[in-house]
């Protein structure tokens, strides 16, 4: 099989990152990657290190048909996708978008944290959230996936099977999470210079970021019921990673049934690896490669849960597990394109 | 005035920041400092930032006689300073301890987290834990400080005013703190490697680090209540710095109360820092200086005041520290020899 | 003595660490620190590491009356203090720029390399080039300094000595050269982002770099001949620091004379350091310091000298070299407000 | 095919980076990872990121018969690879040495710049040096390769081309090499620590390098003539990653034809890329993956060729050059396990 891929907003990390991944999936054909400012020049002159990979030239996004693509992937700013999908979507084009526009079915919510007005609620109801392994069957038949943002993905592969199963309170839920700085994007800002975030380390966004209602409708359908909980990105001083430090009460389950209980839900997921009771994932095991690590905690063996959850934010947080669904999308094994081990050191 | 100064274990990261500060204190003669593997080289061989500015040899701690000094500062290893100061004092030498030997009152306590038999126990009764805001008055006349640990400097400052007043809850309490890797020492150690460090995040101690006794003992004290917390260290791709976000829950105070009331507790003191609510303090922005930042938040209203504070391991939570010590001790202003402004970038 | 300073353009790096050195030099009052875009802002708004350091507000160039300082500096882009200076040194003002409007004599030559044409020849002429340990007769008189560049400051001050000596030839220098990020400004640039320079390294400028001709004048100059050299600026992947690596052919006179010369030449200089022959300065040996660390090697005892040198590019490589001037200039010492030692780690 | 391959010393950066090419190498089964001290835990306790990648325990040399093998790679410190490799040899099995041992023909100068005696000088003769593109044919017969260290490999891509043509001159060749901290190894030594390398830049080995002999070996054999040349490392604050920056003396040839010529040359080489004339490659334009990437310029015109090449210290430069070298020896393609794009950022 050979499917025809398109990407929409090619020249970010995310862009980048999903054509390093698509340029040697063995299925994939990349017709058309679209850029405004970079139309005619070659991908590899703003990203040499595809040279020699991906052999294609940035195309307009005006005189572009993307309906000769079986999927189209939007790698674009909040607010792009929404317009341009009824269309693609109308002409039987699948589209996986890595940004939020089709993330939270409220649309009074959407509008609220993102700051615009929804140009197409009636998709955001038939987008699927395209967490793989919670919404797989789903995903499977789906026209159009809202491709989960990087915190929520770290966040909620733990807790959603404990919120399921009832082991953990839906209370006092506190995410501390911590990312590093490509997460930001490659938009030219002052606070996302080398000299601005090297040898430094803060927090954001404490007091509401975009994230956090995403969380949260994913934490309350899985619990059924409202889940209020704390979230608190934190920016690293490093390119890639991520990793939630999760908070949570223990109910009447001890740890260790938890532990078997989550070995046992993940067990045969590829991309989710639950590490033994009390290990200590460092982001660097996941670096460049589409897996989320999970390891539990139960300090002084009191009554806290502490959980602990890496991924790379721009693999299984963003390219990665877009082309995961695709492959979901298109019958094909979860790790076709995506089997290379992390880089480390 | 002149203080005599001696430093014991001067070639960790520790020592030469010590060696720094001193180096600029207009009333400090550094008088001896001990290394037994660097002994007859000059210190300035060893750390060459130092050239031109500390002219002397590192000495023998066997044979250099400590008790010429007016103060020694220890910059060692857990349970070296515990060996030699019962001497030193009863010569009438006064002690800085940069290590834990003397900050945990509870002997038991102490010789279960640092699996060793305490040398002194009865001193440790007489030393004074050497946080110099909370404890002044102590400070002015003691013999022996303990300077507290780094993370405990950055939790404990912002927590124990509010715990005194009663305005939060002393349940519940979870400080998430990050450090840079200097505060694992110079040591050579695999882990603290540039290929094991850089580009990676990582929590360690999750199940139980040195440093939740230590911050449990002052909070208990400030509650007037035993306080069990959860305290998870977390170590950033960086040299210098922590940051700690502590989630605490509210009690019948707002938050805005609790802002006022924090910035007028610490009003007097040059060297905590209250920024205006809702602030997003950066580890870099007390880099290199003796300074604690501290910010408060309450997220979406709701009950959880997420605190965020700031300081350099190295010098408020160290060094600096203690020369601030030594300046309460000797009757100098808290910040002489520590007027330096942070540097930026 | 108080001395009343003005800073133009104090947003940027090279603007705050003015600020940083200015705030604690105790012969100095800034009364003024304009900036277009953040007037009526505290400078510790922008830059909260200053909190407690420097208290003043921004204030508009337009509206502000820099004649009642006794000098200002100018930390803005090339071209800017050119349309400026003219009126302020006609009212008597001392002017240091720390752009580089004032550095090339031959108007012709700074026209090409910056591409624009000049305002003031006339003032070129007499504007003296601030390298202090070089020229510090003419600066004590200097109404307008052109403060060196960061490259041609670590590269003139070993090799002019040995120029004018005669010691090593004026043909075939080379130049290898490499700096912290901060050296590219606080402009906001995609080149300038963390997720791109942060764990990589390049070269730039291979071709032609403006610092080429500033430093071919001042070796030209020294060797009393037209000296053409190759100089190659490269990026590292940290905030501060310059080590210019620097190969030049042997003349007749062996390495230890040349060491022993340097060392003779340096001696008085508090700000240049020749270390013993062989050594290995590394840039944090000078960070956040005044000061140049110069080595010499002679690789395999062949013909040619090695040469390396090391500042931080923003202290001696810029407003530490500013300030130098300006404390030349009134009078002082040249290490008033300048005695900080670099900070390790 | 499978090709049964054995790793000596698999704890060491070169080692897990071995193990994260040869995990997804198609033709290759892992049968054996020796390691003293690590003997009987899986691999991946060590190394987590191979988790789910690689399931194999190191196993203890002594009692690992390693003849069942095709091929082993020696990813051991210099030394141990010549006290074992004659009777591996003997039994038949190929080796490929990444460390030292086979490197250097002159049995003298090995041990001059290596201090210990050699093993077995009888098998250096018999060695082949692994530099891919410039030795392919005796490779493909060889049973002992002696992989090319980093530094070499960058700088004698680019120049052994040019010497054998006789495009420049042989003297006055000057290398200024910068690397990773990767490239040191994973020994636990003070140097290696994040806290001393990180945020500083420094040369290392300017008076001699080991490095030095096997680049004038390389250069000699391609300039039919003794070349002797001035090599400089220095180590950049970061994990992966060496640039060479290479000056060299035009003669009669213009640049534009070394140019065509040296693209020429390596035009069907998958893992050489001549970049357009006047580039400025990056190190992370190869992170990760199998590729040198070379560019030249003509600064200002000059008599002087300036070449600019990077590489992947611990791919191309080490565990993906081994790779490549079993690939030419087995008949497979050279890309066979090596096709992964560079990671970026």
């Amino acid at each position: 099989m050979t499917i025809k891929v398109g990407v929409v907003g090619g020249t970010g990390y995310t862009g980048v990152e999903l054509l390093r991944l698509l340029a040697i999936h063995d299925e994939v054909e990349v017709v058309a990657v679209t850029s405004r400012g970079e139309s005619g020049n070659p991908v590899s002159s703003l990203f040499p290190s595809l040279r020699g990979f991906l052999d294609i030239d940035f195309c307009d996004p005006e005189s572009t048909d993307l309906s000769v693509c079986d999927v189209v992937f939007y790698a674009t700013p909040n607010g792009i996708a929404m317009q341009q999908v009824p269309e693609l979507i109308a002409k039987g084009v699948r589209v996986i978008d890595l940004a939020a526009d089709f993330r939270i079915k409220d649309i009074p919510t959407w509008e609220k944290w993102y700051g615009m007005e929804h140009a197409c609620p009636e998709l955001v109801e038939k987008a699927v959230y395209g967490l793989c392994e919670i919404n797989r069957e789903q995903i499977k038949d789906a026209k159009l996936i809202a491709n989960p943002g990087c915190y929520p993905t770290s966040v909620q592969l733990p807790l959603i099977p404990l919120l399921k199963k009832g082991y953990i309170s839906s209370e006092n839920i506190i995410a501390d999470c911590k990312s590093g700085v490509s997460g930001a994007g490659r938009g030219a800002v002052v606070s996302s210079l080398m000299s601005e975030v090297n040898e430094s380390f803060k927090a954001y966004g404490v007091s509401g970021h975009r994230h956090l209602p995403e969380i949260e409708q994913g934490l309350s359908e899985a619990a059924n019921a409202e889940v209020q909980m704390v979230f608190t990105p934190h920016l690293v001083p490093m390119n890639r990673g991520i990793l939630s430090t999760i908070y949570v009460d223990l109910k009447d389950t001890d740890a260790q049934t938890i532990q078997t209980y989550l070995e046992d839900f993940y067990k045969d997921e590829e991309f989710v690896d639950i590490l033994p009771f009390g290990s200590l994932p460092e982001t660097r095991s996941v670096k460049g490669a589409n897996m989320c690590r999970i390891a539990l905690h139960q300090p002084q063996g009191r009554n806290k849960l502490v959980i602990v959850s890496v991924i790379d934010n721009l693999v299984k947080g963003a390219a990665g597990q877009a082309i995961q669904n695709m492959n979901i999308m298109f019958g094909l094994k979860d790790d076709a394109g995506l089997q290379m081990p992390p880089l480390l050191p």
